[in-house]
């Protein structure tokens, strides 16, 4: 060989070199390496193939692509109780030195003895005073640090992780899936918003913007001589059932293409979502493993599925069966 | 120079080539082109010269890279009426022959007569029935036709040029330029979003999901066995004023870098943003410009501006004087 056909080898090798780094046709590792083969991992990528087939006839514009998941019990798990529920009750615990009346006066006197029973005796009058004393009266980046404290202090009672490790890394990796094919990916939850807002960009890689999430109504005040946002005790919006294609019209302004759901509240969305023209995924996590997560559905007070699993199952919607479709539930690191 | 002389000129100048395709270091037309010399375009690529460089003391991390601008006024004109109040009025007179026994009710007379002042006089509560029956009672998708098919037909009365292509040429540089820099940009405005996201997208490159606004009620009904959105006579949001702070808070969630208004409905939003930590960028556009667009500020019944051009100036925010720091005003294709 001459030298000159040696320096063209290496430019043939170097343009070669920067293909393949620009992304070409090596063999990739599966992006959902934690779902098992089986018909749910199946329809997810049959209908990402076939969104973003540029010459097939389902093909749908990236700044159409709108994927949105519901997030108690979709992206993390929801038992024994919601996260954001847990959250309160240790607010009140951690708030009752500066309370001294609390251990007389209901609900808080139940919460403060651990009588979950008592609690629920006192109805839905006795949960928003619960979220009335914990999530206002501060202003938003109060509201946000102490959040982000009980996050880094808190520890789930069966699995003695921070909360934020009871992510799905099934999901984690559909999340990242879909971006990479570009898809926007949407938060769309009856939890509350400020809440969700901490950890969802850490967690999901989901920005403050893509959450969509219930409210309490927020005033403009001047603390200080600086403008503050001051939570107040108040909802100002319920972004559950029929309240998710109406959140999803306020935020979004566009109907989505995929959706994920995992119990009745989320039936609106994903109807809202199949109603669209053109090709449609719905998808609902099916609580199957009580071994790994929980098992629960139709009977449950947490995440109740049954009228959306019928539906699910009547229209073809992809159903997870989380015990037989995911290889794992959580992220490995503690 | 021999053979293997020359190709290795040929790979050296294949990599400069590929480096300059890159965005390296070739001179480059300007971004704001439309902007003359002089101390508000230097405001602009100053502030973002600071906030882009990481070696630097003001370096902001892309995802904080917030931009906010107002509409009204900023980013289109809004003389001799806010183009929605245009379309409303049109709407009045297209709708009027299904609604006989409007030529005898106020305020639906006075508009079908084009005495403004007799609408005026019927206050708000007819402006509001004027927004109440061109607003609502069809569904959110008829309602962004109809203002589709408004926005081809319907011609400014002193440019005579769709309403869309009032918009400010500049401006459209600037958020090409800010988006160029890693910013994320939204429109925040007291305009309706359902009105606004019609044509945000075309008109400035700016999605659904980033636009801000007023909205109306709207509920999930079922018509013909599908699930649609209807909009309600009934005002939900309102995002003007100190309702700006708060609506940047419930759909972005994140305090902005960078601001531009034109009134005093944009000094709250301008203020929560000169409130955080680190760089800011404060800008205002002051309409001077009697010949090319209109000349108003303090005295204005539209867009006036008057408690924020003294903050503005007091404070040292930039203040763009449409006169003397635009080449352009509108874009030139008609």
């Amino acid at each position: 060989m001459t030298i000159s056909g040696r320096l063209l080898n290496v430019l043939v090798v170097s343009v070669l070199l920067l293909a393949s780094a620009a992304g070409a046709s090596f063999a990739q590792p599966d992006p959902l390496a934690s779902w098992n083969e089986g018909p749910a991992k199946a329809a997810i990528t049959d209908f990402v193939a076939k969104v973003t087939d540029e010459s097939g006839t389902h093909f749908v514009e990236p700044d159409d692509r709108i994927a949105v998941f519901d997030n108690d019990g979709t992206l993390w798990s929801e038992q024994p109780v919601y996260f954001q529920f847990a959250f309160a009750l240790d607010r009140i615990r951690a708030m009752a030195p500066d309370h001294p009346e609390w251990k007389d006066v209901e609900p808080f006197k139940s919460v403060l003895a651990g009588d979950m029973k008592g609690l629920a005796s006192s109805g839905e009058k006795g949960l928003l005073e619960v979220l009335a004393a914990t999530h206002a009266g501060m202003t938003t980046e109060e509201f946000s640090t102490i959040v982000a404290d009980w996050l880094v202090s808190a520890r789930h009672p069966r699995f003695d992780r921070p909360y934020n490790r009871l992510v799905y890394q099934p999901q984690l990796e559909l999340l990242a899936y879909l971006r990479a094919n570009g898809f926007k990916t949407f938060i769309v939850s009856g939890g509350g918003v400020e809440f969700m807002r901490v950890f969802a960009q850490e967690a999901y890689g989901i920005p403050p913007e893509q959450v969509v999430g219930s409210s309490g109504k927020v005033t403009l005040e001047i603390r200080d001589g600086r403008p503050v946002l001051v939570k107040q005790p108040e909802v100002e919006f319920v972004d559950d059932g029929s309240g998710k294609p109406v959140g999803i019209n306020r935020f979004i302004g566009k109907r989505p293409v995929f959706a994920f759901g995992n119990s009745d509240g989320d039936l609106e969305m994903l109807e809202w979502t199949a109603a669209g023209d053109g090709a449609r995924f719905m998808g609902i996590v099916h609580h199957t493993d009580a071994e790994r997560e929980w098992a629960y559905d139709r009977e449950s007070n947490v995440g109740k599925l049954d009228k959306a699993l019928d539906e699910a199952r009547q229209k073809g919607w992809t159903v997870v069966d989380m015990k037989d479709d995911w290889l794992t539930i959580y992220p490995t690191e503690n």
